[in-house]
């Protein structure tokens, strides 16, 4: 099978999302070889020879996704037997000649503890944790945003990705029985209409996930399902708050949703 | 300001981080603006008049990084007056001439609840919830790894983000006065010790973490966390468990380097 490498004197998160995103366009497997924080000539020699002997083993050339600082390095890999992909470089002198500035080039300047936006996202994540599932109803005043849903309908990891990736500050809140019996708001989120935005999901889907947790239960049960989903739907349309089904979708596209729908700013790009 | 647009027919995650690595290289301000789930004619054409507004006001071509699988749609978007860099594009006639490969376009590649790893990673984040903290020891027999630290330390973003990029199954048990006092490894982690990896942190920047959460205390003390890291480091030494500091360094950062220092296999790529 033919290696794909991802090296970086950083994270090399940037490299894979990368390469990641260009090999996925071809029907092919590829064995993928992250190697971070290759820091020095000796440790970027060490690469070379690993990505040679890949080349030796397979007989096919590896596909080497790379982004460097020094030079010195870049040319050590480029020396190599891969088929290298120095991307950010060639992107940067066209950036260069389009807003007519020199780049200056720093090691860490994405994903690291530098970036403006770190402490904020940090906060964040505390903050999804200590106000997941309605644990908390004292502090919805500094949230960024509120989710609701009934219990599995993806709140948990959507409020911890909206954190972690761009430093919002989500609460979450599950609607139980007696909320959708009223068809009323919990009094908890009576002062936060703003902030509120629906989840929903298909009651099948539903279903298997409860099912997973607690088998042949009234809870996991498609006729609970289908009526605590019915109910939710008619919540959000009385009180209209935007919502969207998560059946489909994965973390990154609900969140992806909900900043573009809600035009809530990111703390983090 | 100059603007920086991200758009994609997906969730623009790709551009964005191809886009903001780039744009890191230059010391110049850039207003952001992502644009996801471009999916037709009418919404491109909608983001063509927002380039070109864009361009309007602030007389500087914006900048904008695009993926798309309908060359339609990028069409329009290269028909704006920014400075267009479709950059999955460029590089994918690089990779077929190299594999002999054509490339395969399809929607929503990457960030989908299709990639083959979605799965494995909602598990991860619901086991890291569940396994925060000490708060379950009955589990450790299918964590992939289990962090270990005094309080704060930074064991549960860690864990959340390994969970959540990686599908990775990250567990985390808090080191207590108790332990570091008989310097002995918990009794719950004494079947586990080939899963453990231990996360330091310097004892100034540890009181003014705990500091934020209990003024004053003694828990928050420079005295007490001088204590408690000095034992906790003693105690990865004895037991000659793997560790780093988390001091400098961000979550994406911890998890890299925990990723190469243990070999620990990823589920996504």
């Amino acid at each position: 099978m033919r290696s794909a490498f991802y090296i970086s004197d950083g994270t090399a998160i940037t490299s894979e999302v990368f390469g990641h995103a260009t090999l996925s366009l071809f029907p092919v497997e590829f064995k993928h070889i992250t190697i971070p924080f290759v820091e020095t000539e000796q440790k970027a020699y060490e690469v070379k020879l690993q990505i040679d002997k890949a080349f030796k083993q397979s007989g096919e050339k590896p596909l080497v996704f790379f982004t460097f600082v020094e030079p010195q390095l870049s040319d050590i890999i480029l020396s190599s037997e891969g088929q290298c992909f120095d991307f950010l470089t060639a992107y940067s002198g066209q950036v260069k000649n389009t807003i007519g500035v020199e780049p200056v080039p720093r090691t860490h300047r994405t994903h690291s503890i530098h970036e403006k936006s770190y402490d904020f996202r940090i906060d964040a994540v505390n903050y999804a944790l200590a106000n997941d599932d309605g644990s908390n109803l004292k502090d919805y005043d500094v949230a960024d945003i509120i989710l609701v849903g009934v219990s599995r309908s993806g709140k948990t990891p959507t409020s911890l990705y909206l954190a972690l990736q761009y430093g919002i500050k989500a609460a979450n809140y599950p609607l139980t029985e007696d909320d959708l019996d009223m068809m009323r708001l919990p009094n908890a989120l009576q002062n936060h209409k703003k902030k509120l935005f629906g989840l929903t999901i298909n009651p099948e889907r539903l279903a298997a996930i409860r099912n997973e947790r607690m088998a042949n239960s009234k809870y996991a049960s498609l006729r609970q399902c289908r009526l605590e989903v019915r109910e939710a739907e008619m919540l959000y349309k009385k009180h209209k708050i935007p919502h969207l089904s998560s059946t489909h979708f994965s973390v990154e596209e609900i969140s992806a949703k909900i900043l573009a729908e809600t035009g809530l700013e990111r703390r983090k790009y």
